[in-house]
């Protein structure tokens, strides 16, 4: 029961935490805390938290978990708080669970082509100790150098290669998980196939930190492939390389790899890079196939994009490595900007409409309009944006008018209003419209299983339709997916 | 509120459905019930169901499903009444619900490589229907010519070609389901990606009609492979066949198919289809490679399989397929056998070992085996079986004891107690010592967040441990997976 205020149960959960917490694992000087207050939207919580726990096993994450369940306080878990939705805003009052000292590969394992992992590992870091055993780790969000796969699985993180590979979805295949209550449990197989009880793997990834805390994951490998081929081409524009992408969909061949990006993304690149991809055509596609037939693959694709009026070109060794590094790290910083990264994804079918209807919405509120699309999974983010003025202190509402018209035309299209990034507090305005008034009770009552006391992650994209969204403020610019 | 008898209950519910659907989808007649009883494990309920609804509608199902409410009426669900986990066991006194009539493929739309389709259709029909457009519906369960989409749902079924494409969950974007109130929800993503909201797709397949009444799916669909090869090896012993399976998991090859036969499987065969399978080897592997590059796969696997001891050929045309089409349908009926069919998962590391157990206990208990293995998954389906005797009216205790020693050493090998039947009413005796009392918990939470009066599956593998098995009667032998 609790009694007292406020401020008195924070002070009884902090006092909680470092009477049966490690002194290095519980911190609360206001300098830390403000560094672990939020992801990368820019948002954060209108006040700070109480307390950060990192924690160094899981013992110490249950214990965290039965305190606050004990005193029924907000927990907020993050990876390394690359999030583009809003998912890991610290709560005011509250703890903030970092992930970022379980950070070790437990075993790799090549005769099961699995790896068992803790979350806080990076991203790449696993792909990279994989690929020392002839393997790799699929999922490769653009942010996979600096995120961790506990972040990945939160979000269901897609990437470049799912269009292949699949998302984190695909590469799960069991999860040890901390229970609001503080409890421990293993769900899901280290097993390929698996069908006994209901799926709870299935429903934990991707929950963005709603339904409980995982502490470990076991995740399946893939070979590394016999070869992989890659082809460029320019367009005039980008409705046109739309549409040499409906027509990879049509054809036999599934691509490793299917990037698209606008002018103004190659204008991002060109000024920060030193290239000259803008002065080749309104619209880039980078496609790879990998595999045994990946060569045959190829020289199909490229048969496939001439039919479809793209001239796509094969191109090899450094040439390719490089275009492949600009489409994931070539865009910089735009400090002088107001930005708004968008991540919706339509079907395949509708692309071209799709990006036609994001190029209607800049061009009519006057804002820069920088596209990239995973393309061949439908998945655009398309970033708008406008000059900072002096004394702004805020995006202007244009931005958000602008957003929720490409959001809606997602939608209109049969699209979803998150590909890969999230919910989070972000899209919580736009959730109800897609899931329905039943969906969205079940999934709340769903939490509620998981999480009677309403305690993790309470201000996200399942929270009650009074709370959160006004407790945020911007601080930074929103930078683009 | 209830008041008066059970009977009366079930005779106010017949009478509200009677009323309110059409009369040809509502049947009482006892004959027709008995039809409905039961699935292939032989099992039946301790008494008929009231009534059969076959609903020709979403709203007719959505109907049945508010009157059951209302009533706190049992319903279980059935598709072709294929399972082999006693999952569509039809409840004493409650209603079964057969989706035969909702039999239709409603669309095809290769420029997004989906199908929308409802539940009765027949698995091998959908995908004919794809291969007319040049594309496919990947799994196939063995039982695919005479299975439900819809009951591959409920199950979250395999089948040969998952171990390169996935299991039915890898190929479910999107599900309309009538939820137990009557509501109907749609969840899901008509697109490739999507992260908006719990992935209650996810949950739901596989769920074995707990949660929901799947009225429509929205199915990925994808290309005819460009070319496919297959291979044949005969060798020496199963556990040679089981090292060699475990080589190909450690090649760069991930094939399409990797079936694998015992002496028991193969005399079966010989038995039923005149072939001469058995003289050729101790145990048999079947082998596919599929794509633009399955040719220069099925050498590299030849090289592979023959430096792990299994001399492997290629096999072409008429006698490829015909290979196949003996491992999908060539073994034949057994009636004077009482058999245990058997669907555990092992890591692919321990095939061997699981293997060599299997051999164990059948030749412990004097019981006659015939194992095949969707070998490329480590999931196993081994027959046990003993001679019938004069007068014996159900099983001798000693299959069940072998049974149990068999899901036990899976477990131990750190396996799975269902690789792809569902643990129905048949396995829910292992269920606790997989999940653990917390999970199971939490599954049953979870269900009670979807059903909260229990009348879906009530007897099935998330009832309380009071509940069912006792009531269930073994009325016929049960078949092998």
């Amino acid at each position: 029961m609790r009694v007292g205020t406020k401020e008195d149960a924070d002070v009884d959960v902090v006092a909680a935490l470092l009477a049966t917490l490690p002194p290095g694992s519980v911190a609360t000087d206001p300098e830390i805390l403000a560094r672990y207050a939020g992801d990368r939207t820019g948002l954060r919580g209108a006040g700070p938290a109480a307390v950060l726990v990192r924690p160094a096993d899981v013992a110490e994450v249950q214990q965290t978990l039965r305190i606050a369940s004990a005193h029924r306080t907000p927990v907020v878990v993050r990876g390394a708080g690359t999030g583009l939705s809003g998912g890991a805003i610290a709560p005011p009052g509250g703890i903030v669970l970092s992930t970022e000292r379980l950070n070790r590969i437990l075993s790799l394992e090549p005769a099961d082509e699995i790896a068992v992992v803790q979350p806080g590992v990076i991203t790449a870091d696993l792909d990279r100790a994989a690929a020392a055993v002839g393997l790799r780790y699929a999922p490769d969000p653009a942010s996979y150098a600096i995120s961790t796969v506990g972040g990945n699985i939160a979000t269901n993180a897609g990437g470049l290669r799912c269009v292949k590979y699949g998302v984190t979805r695909e590469s799960v295949l069991a999860l040890d998980v901390v229970l609001a209550d503080g409890s421990l449990i293993s769900t899901g197989h280290r097993t390929i196939k698996g069908v006994t009880g209901l799926d709870l793997v299935g429903l934990l990834v991707g929950s963005e930190g709603t339904l409980g805390v995982v502490v470990g994951a076991t995740l399946r490998l893939r070979p590394l492939p016999a070869r992989t081929e890659t082809m460029v081409a320019f367009t005039t524009s980008l409705a046109a390389a739309g549409a040499a992408v409906e027509a990879i969909v049509r054809s036999r061949v599934r691509p490793s790899m299917v990037e698209l990006m606008d002018a103004g993304t190659m204008a991002d690149i060109d000024a920060h890079r030193g290239t000259d991809l803008g002065t080749r055509g309104r619209a880039m596609l980078l496609v790879q196939t990998d595999g045994h037939g990946a060569d045959r693959e190829a020289d199909e694709l490229v048969d496939v994009l001439a039919a479809a009026g793209a001239a796509a070109r094969r191109v090899h060794g450094a040439e390719a490595a490089r275009l492949v590094e600009l489409r994931r790290t070539g865009r910089g910083p735009q400090p002088d900007r107001w930005k708004v990264g968008e991540d919706v994804v339509v079907p395949r079918s509708r692309l071209v409409e799709m990006i036609r209807a994001v190029e209607e919405i800049g061009s009519r509120h006057g804002l820069l309009v920088a596209t990239l699309a995973h393309a061949g999974d439908g998945n655009l983010h398309p970033a708008l944006s406008v000059p900072k003025q002096p004394g702004q202190t805020r995006p202007p509402a244009v931005l958000d008018v602008a957003a929720d018209e490409l959001v809606r035309a997602a939608l209109a299209l049969g699209g979803t209003i998150s590909g890969e990034h999230g919910v989070g507090v972000l899209k919580r305005r736009w959730l109800r419209e897609e899931l329905g008034d039943t969906q969205l009770a079940l999934q709340r009552a769903v939490k509620a299983a998981f999480d009677p006391w309403a305690i993790l992650a309470p201000d996200s994209f399942l929270a009650p339709d009074d709370g959160a969204g006004h407790s945020l403020v911007h601080v930074l610019e929103r930078p683009g997916g």
